[in-house]
């Protein structure tokens, strides 16, 4: 017979899931209700709405798509991408590179812009691209790098893209609900998000945006969408109303229901409030660590994801592990080239929170003192 | 401000999803953990091995794909099938025509065997289509079509088929859990079903099993995996532990636990009880149907899904809607070529109980008499 069910109450400060808080989980355990179910669509709708507000865009085309962020990132890649276009991904860490894996395997001939792990891009960096590969479709890039901590600012990257008639897409995994991020104002095309980082909700589904411009070119397609599953021609019709809510796949109805109380907090904190709570824990815990001989790894460190140097003779493992079964608090280890070297501490949603900085510090403290 | 978080506690009598129990609810909302802690991923071993139980095979690499049962479809099609592969697939339903244009999506020539909506079909006739395409690397076929409510024989195929070389694939969507279904006695080479189906768990997963056959064509590729969230090249490091559990993507920690519960209570009824409970429900039902002047689609019916005629100037739409609104209780209506023509009443898992046949015949009563 099967033990019973008893997950440990974790700190989860790592690069991901987040503390989910209980109001969350409550509404993730309500009653399922049917995908066609008049009041589920309700809910579904409201949902789409919240993302609309939390992403500040009025694009139509604003949903989850029922996967994980990776999924998201999948979602964006085949329906913007044709076998044969070009684009130019940006890498500075695991998940620009990762774009350009999927965009590859979508068939795309794939320009890179890489710099060192830990730098973010310029803007003439990125003119520069543009000048140089001016065929391309679209442009690719991470606002919140999670391997390395990095923070992009994605301002006037639209406007130079859009010029030079391109798309902007935009990895905000780890950014969507605890950093400025504006779809509209910046002129992004195309985002993916996570549920589990900053909006604090379990893993699950991940949160996407089209602009009408993206619609336009998904429209103009000449091939179909390689993933039957991911092919936004016909989830546009369940999720925009349109076709007379078609059924194309049994959506996650609990997950829906979490994000959508996810949201909620979302708006009842206010987004400029919950930015600033993710910036001015960042900093106390910045100085925690700091004091502690780390160093941040990154040029521009996200508030959300804070990856740090391990101070001199550290043992990694044995620390995290510490860490997990004495006090029950979750931190990442790095990842790709920084595995072994760095630790990446996250302050998302939920887990944002002084009494959170103060116990980790504290905790660090008596394993590393 | 959003309003609270109220769903209403439907019979969910439909195609799927089926009734979720306060037990799997209840596992859904427990705490979240890291998709690393070494707790979750006993958690997840140990799903594992229920679903190798339920579906009844020694495969190792059997596990819940990140998606609903569609990702479980595209995940055996994108990692069986390269560019240019011939391949067999059984239409005789809305599902065995996805499949087909699933494998088109990923560079498959497809053969079809078709027949009409609701027959089944016969070993002969699969053994003509092996003999008429003998380069096909596999057959697909789906076990039980949410379609038509037919319900297909399976046994013979998987030798008939490996004796030509070739490998099984069936969608096992709506059978996992309330038929009888045996992936090693059988010889089924790749499988795929849901979890809100006959398992009545949440929507959100679709458990996966391949066999060492379709492994080693798997390693055999000489092109990448058109999807990288469903790779199983890199997926099987992270669920059966090879390369150290590798992070590739975050898996849906809550959903696992749901999955996790919903096994536990098919293990501790046993999955022959719960088949013959399936069967006897079934039964009741029909009897109640047939009497009430309604007549099955199919030749061979599902116990799991009832799909049948509407009686002589029924309005589909005015029925159903006064099921749910009256009483609670959702039935699903047909589905292409059957829309507005038929019902389809599912008794998947804890749906299909003595209490649910007698009320659903009761409305039904009270609604068409």
């Amino acid at each position: 017979m099967v033990s019973q069910l008893a997950p440990r109450e974790r700190m989860l400060m790592g690069p991901g899931p987040s503390t989910v808080p209980a109001r969350i989980l409550q509404a993730l355990s309500a009653p399922t209700l049917g995908h066609l179910d008049p009041q589920y669509i309700g809910y579904m709708d409201e949902t789409c709405q919240l993302l609309r507000d939390t992403f500040q865009t009025e694009n139509a085309l604003t949903f989850p798509v029922s996967g994980t962020g990776m999924a998201g990132m999948e979602a964006v890649v085949v329906n913007l991408i044709e076998p044969g276009d070009e684009v130019i991904v940006c890498i500075n860490g695991v998940f620009g590179g990762r774009m350009k894996d999927n965009m590859q395997r979508a068939g795309a001939t794939v320009h890179t812009l890489e710099i060192p792990w830990g730098k973010s891009f310029s803007l003439e960096q990125i003119a520069d691209a543009v000048q140089k590969h001016p065929k391309a479709k679209l442009l690719g890039i991470v606002h919140a790098e999670t391997s390395t901590g990095a923070l992009q600012d994605l301002t006037g990257i639209g406007d130079l893209l859009h010029a030079a008639g391109m798309l902007l897409a935009v990895d905000a995994v780890t950014s969507l609900g605890g950093h400025e991020l504006k779809v509209d104002a910046w002129g992004i095309d195309a985002i993916y998000s996570g549920t589990q980082k900053c909006l604090s909700c379990p893993p699950g589904l991940s949160p996407v945006s089209f602009s009408p411009l993206a619609l336009e070119k998904m429209d103009a397609r000449k091939t179909k969408v390689q993933s039957w599953y991911l092919d936004v021609s016909m989830l546009k019709n369940y999720y925009t109303g349109g076709g007379g809510r078609a059924y194309h796949h049994t959506a996650p109805i609990n997950m829906v229901y979490a994000l959508r109380e996810a949201l909620a907090i979302v708006q009842e904190e206010g987004l400029e409030n919950r930015i600033d709570r993710h910036r001015e824990m960042h900093l106390q815990l910045r100085q925690g660590l700091e004091a502690l001989g780390m160093s941040y790894v990154p040029d521009h460190s996200l508030a959300t994801l804070n990856c740090v140097t391990l101070p001199e003779g550290i043992d990694d493992a044995a620390i995290r592990s510490r860490l997990l079964n004495e006090f029950d608090i979750e931190i990442g280890g790095g990842l790709g080239q920084f595995a072994g070297k760095a630790w990446r501490i996250g302050l998302m949603g939920h887990a944002a929170t002084q009494r959170n900085v103060t116990t980790l510090l504290a905790a660090l403290r008596t394993c590393i003192g």
